[in-house]
């Protein structure tokens, strides 16, 4: 279960209504149209559940995958926050940036016959995952044409240079929509395929997606477009918008807002401004002891959201030892860290209202696959809606053309 | 070595010359009227260099910390950076947060017969950390008044409740000096002896901290203060200073200067008005998948400060194999990887040049124990220099007290 609950009190005047409905009209439009295809995935993904159980798995103990942003950022997210939770998991390696220190060590704790691969990459020809390849196949001697077409999994859009490649090589292949961008991807193949195989609850995550774009779509979470709303018209003032997580295996799903948030709102606008919003991840309470100073006595352009869990399901308290010239802090002992963690969040949340600083608060219950495809939908259907009402382009990354073209240029001389 | 270079032409006024000078006076006056301390600490910590090696940790493997903010991050930072470099270092465990789920998961990593303990805290009653404390005197079942004693070594400053906790049960004490705030005590005991006993070259770091400050003062390093007035200059357009490290081991490096400039710069200065700038750490080629497109696209109120290194010091190349399908980017074949993610660094600074967005560049020869103390004595005295300029209190963090407070009372109830 998720509860959602603000403080920055706002009341909509026929503006922000006429607004909120031209919003939810081209997101619905989107939707209806399959112009955009992520609002469906919740359903249109349970084939690939369907399909892989045909794999055969039976030997795989560890999942490599190569990717990088969108198809690499969502699996971390899940895999980070349902680990903890979930048993008998299989191990993932991650091979994604071009750090030659970070490439070596993962190839080192690669066991070829345990693994399964998985190149993923929605264009075909990132830099980085194809290079990645070439250095796996190097370095485990995989044997493509032969005994281990089985061992690399393919993941990419219908008709791109890697599906040329996977049906060269006949390795199994699944397709991302056209309609679905990379960070919008994450309950695509791209994410179901793999996290399934390695044993997390791929289906409760979709469910709770569903059940999350059904209720939105059927004007039972208004929220929504109350707090979108919000963030647009203070998208100047309030520029920054911070997303403080008080758990710590959350840090990969803040990772994961921030590159939705950034790169789908970042954008010439279409009236040629350039507008967006600085997505911040910080991590609870650690980060009190951080940035904090900062939100509360620096400069008034931020709103900050909290997300906190109500029930960690393990039992730690602090003991009831008193110690020697510390005995100011035995009125915590006896008490759980997960009492002590949600305490710091609400004094944290409450310093900032005092402040009169914009907060808000997403609770989960408990960390469990529906709640995060509720979380995860949530956060994709915000991030459209904003994006309607900044009149940008919310599924496109001009941007960074520039950069691949010059890296490209410099590197072939 | 550390190269500076930069983009954006500043050409200083007189004006401009005048807030220089006045803020480098400040900072000499901090320095040599010992009201800052940590201008010293690169010759002062020489002194436990010295002390540490009357300690018998022969039986010792494994470090385990227990410490948040400046009693971690800086610790953090310098063991990922220096690492992959460092044969047969002890292996270091954090005990930070206060999220039940990864304090759970450290203590079972203890292994209390080759343990050494640290409890870190300035102050001495950060309710973290005490708390942690007591946690792991219950768990590792520590008898401070018997064979145990000799392992748990106290870092806190002279006076402090926990410097009376160590005195009562007669602990190893090392001392933080009363003028060294917490996010500028890397380079004290706080940082220095825990690393040294890893097995890290802390001679080094304090070396090229002392190299650099001295330079500094020498008027050697003129071009911080230039950087200094251009980021005071423009802190209201620009108000948001992104750090894109290009290597993965500098992530924590990346956290410790969010830190230190967040909390060092957002303050109320001396007219009453909320000022600061704000830190974001990012890590490349990674986030040029993420952040980058709002950096590029999006409302121009950001500058951006690469770091990379020339040289990796390992070699992996991309294989010479060219895939059906894929061939289109074997122009990479051959090449290292350490000229793929140096290309795409420079490739993406100058792609945010020809945005005419703000950037220079730090470039480190190769990572090692003096250039790391150099990167860090630089980006010290550059805060001072800017929360000079703000006419801040640089070295205070009085907005987290009201946070505390509200925490105590209601966990008091």
């Amino acid at each position: 279960m998720l509860k959602f609950s603000e403080s920055f009190n706002f009341h909509s005047n026929s503006n922000d209504e006429l607004i909120m409905k031209k919003a939810m009209t081209t997101v619905q439009n989107e939707m209806q149209s399959n112009t955009i295809g992520y609002y469906k995935l919740p359903l249109d993904s349970c084939t690939h559940l369907e399909n892989i159980k045909n794999l055969d798995t039976n030997d795989i103990k560890q999942l490599v995958i190569m990717g990088i942003g969108g198809s690499s950022l969502g699996i971390k997210a899940i895999a980070s926050m349902l680990s903890p939770y979930t048993k008998n998991t299989k191990e993932i390696l991650f091979l994604e940036n071009s750090d030659p220190i970070t490439i070596t060590d993962t190839l080192k704790k690669i066991k070829k016959d345990e693994a399964l691969f998985f190149i993923i990459s929605k264009s075909g020809s990132t830099i980085e995952t194809t290079s990645m390849l070439k250095t796996v196949i190097g370095y485990c001697k995989l044997e493509l044409e032969g005994q281990d077409s089985k061992r690399l999994i393919v993941i990419t859009d219908k008709g791109s240079v890697l599906s040329t490649f996977a049906q060269h090589y006949k390795l199994k292949e699944f397709n991302i929509p056209d309609n679905v961008g990379g960070r919008f991807s994450v309950l695509s193949a791209v994410g179901v395929v793999p996290l399934a195989l390695a044993g997390f609850d791929m289906t409760g995550v979709l469910k709770g997606a569903e059940i999350f774009t059904k209720n939105f779509f059927d004007a039972k979470e208004n929220h929504i477009l109350q707090k979108a709303v919000y963030l647009y018209k203070n998208a100047k003032n309030e520029s920054i918008n911070v997303l403080f997580s008080y758990a710590d295996n959350l840090e990969n799903f803040t990772k994961w807002y921030v590159q939705l948030w950034g790169e789908s709102l970042g954008k010439i606008d279409i009236n040629g401004n350039k507008v967006g919003l600085t997505p911040i991840g910080l991590t609870g309470a650690v980060d009190q002891h951080s940035f904090l100073q900062l939100i509360i006595e620096g400069p008034e352009n931020k709103n900050v959201t909290f997300i906190n869990i109500e029930d960690f399901q393990v039992d730690l308290d602090i003991p009831n030892i008193s110690l020697y010239g510390i005995e100011k802090t035995d009125f915590i002992n006896g008490q759980s860290f997960n009492t002590l963690i949600n305490a710091q969040c609400d004094a944290t949340m409450q310093s900032l209202i005092d402040e009169n600083i914009s907060t808000d608060m997403i609770t989960l219950d408990k960390i469990s696959a529906k709640n995060i495809g509720k979380l995860i939908a949530y956060y994709e259907i915000l991030t459209s809606l904003v994006g309607a009402m900044l009149e940008v382009d919310t599924y496109n990354q001009p941007g960074v053309e520039l950069g691949k073209q010059i890296l490209y240029r410099n590197l072939e001389k």
